[in-house]
């Protein structure tokens, strides 16, 4: 049982496994590698959840389900993806007290049991696109596991779409890469870099993987959420044709895109600090706790009577808390809430009651404590987190490019990545034995080429070339 | 593929295959006994798990994730538990290329990993109730298998909970009883029966199962949730021990209760016709679907107005799609919504814009076709809503009631289980050797002794003894 919680700048890897246990965001189980999320942890995923699922909705796609065992002949079929994703794999050998003619595949990702399916479903040009989504488990055995951020089995969404053109593909891809980057920065609070990977950091069986980045507290990348153009490459495999408007039979293009529970490690380690958990409002579970003060028995009724009345009012359109144990301080109160990250909390004391009004403290410290009247208690509330968002956002952004450096040639790269934590830009000629021996030098990687950043200049690793403008830096 | 509905008098489970195909439910997948469940039968879905999912919350539990992979050992812990799954169990041995020194069991349902976690959450009196639900997928290896009702792997949700007292675990058992029987009976519209199960049918591992029955329209019985105390079993077996009021230790008392994508069977059996699925208002993806009629293509403009116009007004508050496929004919789409089953369907012609009127249509005929004036659609859907649900849920009861016999010897209660489908209910006097007999000579079982019912009678099974009230039947 971890009892305190040890400083960011002390160890920032014990931090963020102290935070976990403390705010009580997940628990180590007994299977090795996989994680429990507890309800607290939980809930700031269901909150994810709803935000992403509407906008999913809202962009034309079903959710459906799909099976967890995928016959291992399906993993095959797509020379890259079974490369990629082989050593990773749980199989499934026995069942019903029989030994299976077949071994099943926990899936690891669901293209090709999705794509087997899209082969029965799609016959013509009027089925497409085909737009899913699915909510899911997914398991890939890992040697080396961090709550949220990489465990054998994880939650997430992954979309498969099937398109007429390669240019409608190319669209859903970085539509969906637009969706991640508006989650991240308008209810994460992160600010993040769209980008283009390079093929050495590809989706195994994708032509184009795009990713959004974000720095960390620690100065690392962390990949937040991905969107691949898959080409042809599974609908060959899988066999998938339609007929198109002239009777001719086509391959479509398609895509897959996916975010995961380590969402909760995104957010942990880019707002948190030595108080705990720093949750962005729009995703905190709750939004205010309200905590009364009650120094005599007898100033009970007074103050409850007004703490009521607000926790209803707030409770029309905030998530809303109202902390009563009794046998607790309120000053043990207060770091329990702040350790859970709660972006606003207001007192309410007989002092206050008096004076009709009630005490605002921020879990980012803007403002200290300070009193606001009764009549302005909700409408303080609604602009106090909407601050408390744009703050996180703009301390995001900031906070990465003070902290991200560019250089002009291959020395200044490697030195900079091994003396400086941080993102290192260059212009980079694609190139896959060089990125290598970059990774081995400094234990960094191209994170992304940067989307949107036409940009070019004379690239260090080759030079005389052009080349686009990359990330490089540690990473997740 | 099925191109035509199989009459449901003439072959119910036909018909029941037919129209999960037909309305684009699920599909087989190639992973045999599992089913792929397609973006309709998964909206359905979606309605069940946010109605129960709102009511969980109310009820104070709160969700949480545990791992799909369970140590053998864990199941091994309670002896009748594991009698009760290990005929089901699917085994991974092999994992990230490497065989796994103890075998992983994919969760047939998660008492022992998580009264694991109790064991290290649960300390003080203070830590309960602990009340806690998980929304999973769970794999059962089934022989013989049937889409949604029976599956290898299903959705559920599985609620677990922790109580000091046996008194306050029988009332949570019973109160997630109700709540499923609310669910039931105010979103699905189907009238159940709450009981209690007999030693026979009893969950592995439980002290006592309540559970709700309903009748199909084979006159079958469906068992549609359950509800488990558990009295100290698990308890004991994992060792959760807190310290009471005067620091002594003790067992704490549990439940668990479940439903799972087995309601959409229930759905689909208990309203379903021959012109196929019939949904309950408050589940149904979509309510009302509005069909705009365009003889010539010059009426398009002013059919379209009128149907911008009211779809905007109905999106409000109702799910509504508006068809406006332009290749096929209204005839073809009116067979299309009712084979899945929307409850109100509103034509839209130049005739009717004429006259400011449109013409519902209820998916169950009440009323035939009928004009409703521009003004008072919104009101007339939703009145016209709620009673069709209201006649779904009388239909559904009258028609169990129709099909419920009373009997008063053991003679008369075999020759009518094999004479009649439908329930049949005696006096039993709780003997598993009888029972096992009855199931032998008529292939029923007996479905629950009825909740609330205080009638005793002399038992069928052992006259000039008292008997519960009973209900025996064929089932799912």
């Amino acid at each position: 049982m971890v009892e305190k919680l040890t400083p960011l700048s002390e160890d920032f890897n014990e931090w963020y496994t102290d935070i976990i246990q403390l705010a009580q965001l997940a628990d180590y189980s007994p299977v090795k590698g996989t994680m429990v999320i507890r309800p607290y942890g939980y809930s700031i995923w269901e909150g994810i959840q709803k935000y992403l699922d509407k906008k999913f909705k809202e962009t034309g796609h079903e959710n459906a389900y799909f099976p967890l065992f995928i016959p291992q002949s399906f993993i095959q079929k797509e020379a890259e993806h079974v490369e990629g994703f082989s050593p990773e794999l749980a199989t499934v050998t026995h069942a019903g007290g029989k030994e299976l003619e077949e071994p099943l595949i926990v899936r690891p990702t669901s293209e090709t049991i999705i794509n087997y399916m899209f082969s029965k479903w799609i016959k013509s040009h009027r089925d497409l696109p085909m737009l899913i989504n699915q909510w899911a488990n997914v398991v890939r055995w890992e040697m080396r596991t961090r709550l949220f951020l990489r465990t054998s089995e994880f939650l997430w969404q992954e979309g498969h779409t099937a398109h007429k053109t390669r240019e409608e593909a190319t669209d859903e891809a970085l539509k969906m890469l637009d969706v991640y980057a508006e989650f991240a920065e308008n209810a994460a609070a992160v600010s993040v870099i769209r980008g283009t990977k390079s093929n050495n950091e590809r989706f195994a069986g994708a032509v184009c993987t795009y990713s959004i980045e974000a720095m960390m507290k620690d100065m690392k990348a962390l990949q937040a959420g991905t969107s691949h153009e898959l080409g042809q490459n599974f609908s060959k495999a899988f066999e998938i044709q339609y007929s198109d408007e002239n009777n001719e039979l086509k391959f479509p293009f398609q895509t897959s895109w996916g975010v995961s529970t380590r969402l909760i490690g995104m957010i942990i380690m880019a707002h948190g600090d030595d108080k705990g958990l720093n949750l962005p409002p729009k995703l905190a579970p709750i939004q205010v706790v309200i905590i009364p003060i009650i120094p005599k028995d007898d100033q009970k009724h007074i103050v409850m009577e007004t703490v009521d009345k607000i926790s209803n009012e707030l409770n029309e359109k905030f998530r809303i808390k109202v902390d009563t144990r009794e046998n607790l301080s309120p000053g043990f109160k207060f770091n329990e809430w702040e350790m859970k990250g709660v972006p606003l909390r207001v007192e309410v004391g007989p002092k206050d009651v008096e004076n009709s009004s009630v005490v605002f403290s921020r879990r980012d410290g803007v403002g200290g404590k300070y009193n606001v009247e009764f009549s302005k208690v909700f409408d303080e509330v609604s602009s106090t987190l909407e601050n408390i968002h744009e703050i996180l956002l703009e301390n995001s952004k900031n906070f990465r490019e003070q902290n991200t450096f560019h250089v002009s040639t291959m020395q200044e790269l490697i030195d900079k990545l091994n003396s400086t934590p941080g993102f290192v830009t260059a212009f980079w000629d694609e190139n896959s034995q060089d990125e290598e021996d970059i990774k081995n030098q400094t234990k960094a990687t191209l994170r992304c080429y940067v989307l949107g950043n036409n940009e070019a200049g004379e690239s260090v690793n080759n030079p005389g070339t052009q080349g686009k403008l990359a990330i490089f830096s540690k990473a997740y």
